[in-house]
């Protein structure tokens, strides 16, 4: 019987044992690169005509701008602005000069220096799901957001290396007054994380908060963070072709201390876009160069990253739908968008299921894979994300931790060199044999392949024995162990206080609000 | 509220009813090509290092070749061989002679013409699981494999337009008598569907009764068959460099009727080759060239496949393991090899898991993709693969049809056009409005997007309402109701008669075996 056959029939009997199958141990910290040349979804002169027509929408039907400072800001640096309807105007000389002066790459440098992220280029960020009302997990159901769950997501991104940063309000503390929660969130992902973060940009105070507060944690000034920046907010432009008042002011405080900002346009066709993908992309284009060219003309050479969310709602029903196979279509396409104006490029793998189940896996491979494909830097929401993004859940973050680690072992390069070509392996191991003791595996074997933490690679029989848990059911022991064996990492008893103090005093100049 | 507001909190209200998302409405049966660019995994120097050790295996090291006639065949081509150990060597000159004869594409032509399927260039063809000796569905449970779950198999093969062709013995009868049980496989996959299939070739008689049952649901002879092929066969070779006497015996009756042939090597990186993806698939291009190469001896034209299955075992355990990262980087880099010499390429959408849960989705997709950016022909394996193919489940065949289409919709080309850029539908839109209503939409809608079989996007509380079921459970549902409507497709009852009378005949011939 030759080793195939065996292997094949029967021998998968050394299956993986039970507590090795739910083990925490995952590849290190690691700045993730993508070496792929990213995927061309249209030829030059497709992406020529959808840049033009980009440029028509801002030039002759323009955006509605409904911050009169932005309004200002922009006709100074050269922009048409009628203030009956709000609707600013700019030619496609003046966009291209604004974008011009962003800068191509730049590092987010959160309290742990060793958590940086570099974002452009060909690197790879991910971060925590963002924004969702509701929280799930098998063992205790679905509820609304909250403080709690709200921490214990900060600690499970601190304690799985796949996460790279902290998105918008995991799990916003809705029990908690309105007006000052994004303290306590601040608080939590500076305290329970060493990681940079999404400040929330609805307005000019929340914004400064995320700044100030990232500061004290790294012993600056909030001055001093200016061209070294620490964090990122996402501006979701009321698409079509809207930008509201309270985003247009975060986004120029975030540009003031030269923080970074990503402008996203969310774009289901259907709804918010023509259903057809060249005209979603040249609207998403339009409004996401607009909201770049206000962040340049607050301050030239802030850092900014290209946001795109083009999906597709369900046009039997109107429902949202998420990694679709327009939605990768999107997200390969506007790669070569945001590359096309030199820009870092942000892009999101997403789902529709209701369950951390099958489904959100296949839709959330379909996107992830577009996502890469198209050279993504920033994955937002890439940990988390259920129910389009209404819900954040346990068992999915561990999922998505789980194929983050296999698409960061996809882009490690291959060494092709004489070592590993293995001409002399091959030429040792009769023919029928196997290459199990030979000096070559010997040598490498345990680093030779990814070693996933949720995949299960026993054989039938042992996985019955071990009480037939299906993936959903382990990434429950998997985040319950995360959580068991986290540690808080340490933080200068000095910074805490004056953290801790700076929340006191913010709280107290707010007021208390609803909740 | 603007209507991307209205989408993200609450407005998922029109959500598909519990009818419509079980419906089997699918897109038609359809020559899937894909449109882009195949991904390059290494450069065309690391390919040439590749390919040249290669050419050291076959030249210095040789192929044990245990067929005595099949070692005729090609000493007479111009191979040295060694009769003592069945040891084949052939020089690189020789062996790009013989694979230069196999041509860069050809059809497979069934008792349909409608369903015949074009192997080679940029089309992409997919098979039924094959081989799995158990099976698995949620209401029945795991069993052995049987000829009442093959033929239902079947029917749900002709009741998927995902699916295109029948692969090896989707459950092999193993009640029946192992020396005749492939004759009541072949009538199945004539009379229940109208698909191409794969003839078994564990030595001449079966591959031979494949091809005459063939044969005459066309209403030809096997000799006919020359020149016009219907099946195709999978040459498994016993990696590392041995060709067994019944396959090699296969193939070669295959050959003489002009029949395609693949050659596959089962290369698993760390027991049937080195650990490192450079000499796996040196060894694999090795292999497989040989195989195509005997297949050119015999005859000179005759249609091949390059196949590909190089993953990895899990070497904490030697469990073999599918859809890894390493799984989808040779699915790549297999493609630019099998391009270099002009072939066809075959590779497999393959999983591990025991269960039709997350797991087999988020492995299935990491090497399903890497078969599509690998510019894969055939994908081999592609429905109902489970337990790294020890099971054939009815959910999971299910759930691969849904992955199947959507990577379908995905390789539909994206038109640019003006009308397709939408400017005049973007400008009568108001800011913050939406296109629901809009001609340019409602000209459209029907057929903008993808639309899914088995994915739910409904909102939480109508999936609530409508049973909570998770994507698994829905593919119950589906399959059962694919079982419920199934026709069998019609055939002359001339033909089904001469079917009938093969099938006696033979089953006369070769005498009652054990089962």
């Amino acid at each position: 019987m030759t080793i195939s056959t065996t292997i094949r029939r029967g021998g998968r009997r050394r299956g993986r044992g039970d507590a090795a199958a739910s083990s925490l141990a995952q590849p290190a910290w690691q700045h993730v690169t993508n070496p792929y040349q990213p995927m061309a979804l249209f030829s030059r002169e497709e992406l020529d005509q959808i840049d033009a027509t980009s440029m028509r929408i801002l030039e002759e039907l323009g955006i509605e701008l409904m911050s009169p400072r932005a309004c200002d800001v922009l006709e100074r640096a050269g922009a048409e602005v009628d203030r009956s309807t709000q609707t600013v105007r700019m030619d496609r000389g003046l966009v291209a000069e604004l974008v011009a002066k962003a800068p191509t790459e730049f590092t987010l440098t959160p309290r742990d220096p060793g958590r940086a992220v570099r974002i452009g280029g060909n690197s790879v960020v991910t971060t925590l799901v963002a924004g969702p009302p509701a929280v799930h997990d098998r063992i205790n159901g679905r509820r609304a957001s909250n403080l709690a769950d709200y921490r214990n997501f900060i600690r499970l991104t601190q304690s799985f290396n796949a996460i790279h940063m902290i998105g918008n309000q995991v799990a916003a503390p809705i029990e908690l007054a309105a007006n000052n929660r994004h303290l306590d969130c601040y608080l939590a992902n500076l305290t329970l994380s060493d990681r940079s973060y999404h400040c929330t940009s609805i307005g000019r105070g929340r914004a400064l908060d995320g700044i100030e507060m990232m500061a004290i944690s790294r012993g600056m000034t909030a001055e001093e963070m200016i061209g070294d920046p620490a964090v990122t907010t996402i501006i979701s432009v009321n698409s079509p072709r809207r930008f509201d008042d309270a985003m247009a002011d975060g986004l120029m405080a975030m540009a003031e201390y030269g923080q970074s900002v990503c402008v996203t346009p969310f774009t289901l066709m259907g709804a918010m876009t023509p259903v057809t993908l060249p005209a979603a992309l040249a609207q998403q284009n339009a409004e996401a160069l607009f909201g770049i060219a206000l962040v340049q003309a607050v301050r030239p050479g802030c850092p900014v990253i290209y946001g795109a969310f083009t999906s597709n709602v369900d046009m039997k029903s109107g429902a949202p739908a998420f990694g679709t196979p327009e939605n990768a279509k999107a997200n390969i396409a506007s790669g070569q968008l945001a590359r096309r104006y030199g820009l870092p490029y942000r892009a999101t793998p997403s789902n529709a299921s209701n369950a951390a189940d099958a489904q959100a896996v296949w839709e959330t491979m379909m996107s992830l894979w577009g996502c890469v494909l198209g050279g993504c830097n920033l994955l937002y929401h890439s940990a988390g994300w259920l129910e389009g993004g209404l819900c954040a859940s346990y068992e999915k973050l561990v999922m998505d931790v789980e194929m983050l680690e296999m698409m960061f072992a996809f882009l490690e390069p291959t060494k092709v060199d004489e070592a590993s070509l293995g001409f002399d392996a091959i030429a040792r191991v009769p023919t029928g044999g196997h290459f199990f003791g030979d000096p070559h595996t010997m040598a490498r074997y345990q680093t030779a392949f990814h070693a996933p933490m949720l995949s299960n690679w026993q054989n039938h029989e042992a996985w019955v024995a071990a009480g037939a848990e299906d993936a959903t059911t382990r990434a429950t022991g998997l985040w319950q162990k995360a959580l068991a064996e986290y540690e808080e990492p340490a933080m200068d008893p000095a910074i805490r206080e004056a953290l801790d103090a700076y929340v006191a005093r913010r709280k107290e100049e707010i007021g208390a609000g609803e909740p």
